[in-house]
């Protein structure tokens, strides 16, 4: 898809050995991806890496400069593998220190049960605007274009929804699907040709097996909803001209 | 964890513009990352990229620079989209052509039903090694350090299967898990303490809220079995000691 220059992009980095392991499943990248293109932003790689200090300082420097926006999970707990924040600090080479808004937050949700290591996830570096977490208390971050946020879905996710006012995007991309109980082999040639046609739409096949029934659903991508109509209305004819009967997706991305 | 030079290590390209779009979450990572431990090799990164020849041949010739292995999946279906094959071919150097046996399984299983783009999915980078695919035919290929496989989960888990015979890695990381119902905050400072001790192995915390109950899975890692037994008795010790029971996972990794 020919994209304007001025399309802004994001990086996601997943940070979890949980992941790398095989013990866990990301649930958040998903998330991540669709609220980013309600904010008009393209999410145009994600990685995992571990809960390593070169890992980490590594992939935030390398993002930062590449993407416009760089949104990491994981590794703002109160464990000791929590690392994500000193590496943060290392990477802009500033200092971590307490913050005293998020020490004050997290007292008045522990209680007495305080301690240096719950404490541990007050530490932001300098700079650092804190990202609110309305579920647990123990805030995110920001440090320029990079947003520190947790691991654990529920506080991902609203701390992912409250960037909506920090992040300035462009054009949403509109999606359409039309799900074919057809083989990708038999469309496969007609859905070339009018990709050809629409350069300026993203055509994709995705195959499936449901209910007894293998199909493939054919996405059609675009900044310009009128161009994924018209996109749409050509594929839905080809369906039919292969015998199958086209169907409309409710809701996808 | 300290490691020896000679663990093998790995990166996992996931390639899927529907992943980044947020409408097909992954589900293969998960599975190449205990896979590659059975083989005893360190999965240590994942990239998550575009359908797109830019960022396929740009991540490849990374990543098959600084690790031993790279796993790709998917991309090499039979629609437009699908370019893994050719951006392999051009991150080598060398040309992509249809490969005979990969054409012939195709002929058998298409019948009269084969056509150019079906075809698609025997052109292999020349040089390429087969991976079968007794799932569905259409083959995956290994380029050097470098294994392109299909996207699709029950055909990336065979052909992921198949590399056995082709990697070989160090001893297997060991893990066993105590799953306490105690928040992380509680456990931090003296899982601190216990890490602190065993720095030749990996101890992380993973917190949980399932059936109304929270508490946090505690896992050791290492390739030395011993070591983590040792480690496992001094958590139970240390869970018992904060009033909850210290409960064995049956198995996890």
């Amino acid at each position: 898809m020919a994209e304007t220059r001025t399309a802004k992009t994001a990086c996601a980095i997943i940070i979890g050995n949980e992941i790398l392991s095989g013990r866990v499943q990301d649930r958040n990248l998903a998330y991540v991806a669709e609220r980013l293109n309600d904010f008009g932003v393209r999410l145009r790689e994600a990685r995992v890496i571990p809960d390593d200090e070169d890992a980490i300082v590594a992939a935030v420097n390398e993002c930062r400069r590449e993407f416009d926006y760089v949104l990491t999970t994981g590794g703002i707990g109160p464990t000791h593998d929590d690392i994500t924040a000193e590496c943060v600090a290392k990477a802009f080479g500033v200092p971590i220190e307490i913050n005293e808004k998020a020490a004050e937050a997290l007292r008045a949700r522990a209680g007495d049960r305080i301690d240096e290591a719950r404490l541990r996830m007050a530490r932001v570096p300098v700079g650092g605007k804190l990202i609110e977490n309305a579920v647990s208390a123990a805030p995110g971050f920001q440090m320029e274009n990079v947003f520190v946020m947790a691991g654990v879905p529920a506080v991902a996710r609203a701390m992912v929804d409250a960037l909506a006012s920090r992040i300035a995007g462009g054009a949403p991309v509109r999606s359409r699907g039309v799900v074919a109980h057809l083989s990708e082999g038999s469309v496969a040639a007609a859905l070339a040709d009018i990709q050809e046609r629409f350069p300026d739409t993203d055509i994709g096949s995705y195959p499936f097996y449901r209910s007894g029934r293998f199909g493939t659903t054919l996405v059609v991508r675009s900044t310009d909803a009128g161009r994924v109509d018209d996109a749409v209305e050509e594929i839905k004819a080809m369906v039919s001209g292969l015998g199958a009967e086209p169907e409309e997706e409710l809701e996808g991305v």
